[in-house]
C-alpha cells in the first residue's frame, strides 16, 4: 500500500496508518542494552490502528539523528523516537530534532516548576536537569507521571523516554493525540509440522486471502520442533475463515492444531 | 568518524570499520517476536574490531529490501541481514538481495545434496525446501551446523537466518571473512547517585578522553534508582585512566562506586 503524506490522515479517508520508530542511544547497538521499547510500542500502536512499517536503532550523534528524523517524518504517518532525552551530555535528541524542524530549543516553563519544586535544595535544580524542560519552539509536552522530566510531541514526531517505565507511561497518554485506521488483529495456531512440510498449503492461503498477512515461525519447545501461524489482518470475517483454512492444512499433512502459547 | 567506503579496508589503513544490521521479519515489527540476534551479533563484532553504527528492522516487502540493502551497503564496510531465509512464501532475503545486486539466483549444488540427504522420501524434498538452496549468483555460501540451509555472503552482505541458534551457529563461522580494527573494550562502574547529579563532571571527563564513548544509563534495582556508567574504546590505557576519573568523581559526589552486575 502506497504511503499517503503525512497529512493524509485530515482526509479521513486513508485505510492505513504507518508509524517508524527510531531508537536513539549508542548503549542499544554496542549491545549492552536490549531494547524493550519496539514490541510494547507496536502492540500498542496495532490496537490504535496504526502500523510499524519500520524501525531504526541509530547511535547518540546529532547528523545522523536530524537525517534520520527528517527521512521518517516525510515517509510515514507517525514518526516515535526513544532514548537521549535525560540530563547528561549523550542525551542530544531535543536539540537534535530541533534542528530537523530548523527551529530552537525554548524552557517549558510547566516542566520546570514542576521539577525545581521538587528539590529541597534549589542548587539541586542544576543546569544538567534543567536541560530537561528544554523543547523545540512549537512542540507540545507529553506528560510522565514517573520521573516529571516530559517528552514532546513536535508536528508528526513524539519523543519519548527510552527508560521503558517512562516510555510506556508517556505511551499511554497519547491515545487522542493519534488518528488510526481500524486495529489489527491477529490470530494463531500451531502444530509440530516442519515449516518445509506446511510451505506449500500456506502460500495457497496467503494468495486466497491476500489482504491478511500470513506468518510462519517455526518454534522449538519442549524439545520438539514446530511452526507457530499467525495471521494479521483488521477482518474479523476474513481471520475467522483463514485461520479455519490453515486448521484445515494442519489436519491434511496428518497434525494437530496446538492452541497452548508457542 | 566519517565513513570511508565498503573498500577502504583493503589499504589497512582504516582506524574503524562499520556494519548496520538489517532485521528482515514482519513478526519483529508487528510486535510478536523480540529480536534476539542484535544484542549477540553487536557484542560478537565489537570482539572483532567491527562497530554497529546502525540497525534498521524492516518488513517482508521487496522493494524495502532492496532499497535498503543497497543503502547499506554503500554506507556501511559490513551489511548482516537476518531473517527471511526459510522454506515459506515470506522468506524473500535471498531473492531481494539478488535484485540488489542485479543477478539471479542459483542452486548451490552442495547445499542441495546435503539437504536431499536427509529426506527418506524424496519427495519431502519439495519445492518449498529447495527454495533454501538458492543464493545470488555469485555468492559464497555461509555454513550452517544446526539444520543444514545455508546463509550466504554477497559482497559485503551477510545473509543469516533469524532463529537465533541458527544466527549464532553462521557468525560464528565469520571470523576469518571480516578485517577489523581493534577490538572495542569496556569498563564500567556505577553508584547509587542520580544521573542529574552527575552529568556535569561525566561531561568534563568526556572531553578529557575525546577518543572513548562515555555512556550514563540510569537504572532501578532493589528498590534503589542509580546510574550505570559505561565507558567504550579500543585504548586500554585510555578507559583505565578515565574510569579512574569516573570512581573520583563518584566519591567527590558523596557516592561509592558499585561493580556488581547493575
Amino acid at each position: 500500500m502506497p504511503h499517503t503524506t503525512k497529512l493524509g490522515f485530515m482526509t479521513g479517508m486513508k485505510s492505513e496508518y504507518t508509524v517508524c520508530l527510531i531508537i536513539i542511544g549508542n548503549e542499544i547497538l554496542s549491545g549492552r542494552t536490549r531494547d524493550a521499547n519496539l514490541q510494547y510500542l507496536a502492540d500498542r500502536l496495532n490496537g490504535w490502528g496504526v502500523r510499524m512499517r519500520e524501525a531504526r536503532v541509530i547511535p547518540d550523534v546529532e547528523s545522523t539523528i536530524v537525517e534520520t528524523v527528517n527521512y521518517c517524518r516525510k515517509t510515514f504517518d507517525y514518526v516515535f523516537t526513544t532514548g537521549g532525552i535525560g540530563p547528561t551530555h549523550d542525551d542530544i535528541t531535543a536539540a537534535s530534532v530541533a534542528k530537523a524542524f530548523g527551529v530552537g530549543l525554548v524552557k517549558d516553563q510547566k516542566s520546570y516548576d514542576l521539577m525545581a519544586a521538587r528539590f529541597d535544595d534549589p542548587a539541586d535544580f542544576n543546569e544538567a536537569r534543567q536541560k530537561m524542560c528544554l523543547i523545540p519552539e512549537g512542540a507540545t509536552t507529553i506528560e510522565n507521571s514517573v520521573s516529571i522530566a516530559p517528552g514532546f510531541q513536535m508536528g508528526n514526531v513524539f519523543v519519548l523516554a527510552g527508560v521503558p517505565s517512562i516510555m510506556r507511561a508517556m505511551v499511554d497518554t497519547l491515545r487522542n493525540r493519534l488518528v488510526g485506521g481500524a486495529p489489527v488483529l491477529s490470530r494463531s495456531v500451531g502444530c509440530h509440522l516442519p515449516e518445509g512440510a506446511i510451505a506449500q498449503g500456506l502460500s495457497d492461503i496467503q494468495e486466497g486471502w491476500p489482504d491478511l498477512d500470513v506468518g510462519s515461525y517455526p518454534f522449538y519447545k519442549d524439545n520438539r520442533f514446530g511452526t507457530s501461524l499467525v495471521l494479521r489482518g483488521t477482518s474479523d470475517t476474513d481471520l475467522t475463515a483463514a485461520i479455519s483454512a490453515v486448521e484445515d492444512l494442519i489436519l491434511q499433512l496428518g497434525g494437530v492444531p496446538i492452541y497452548e502459547d508457542i
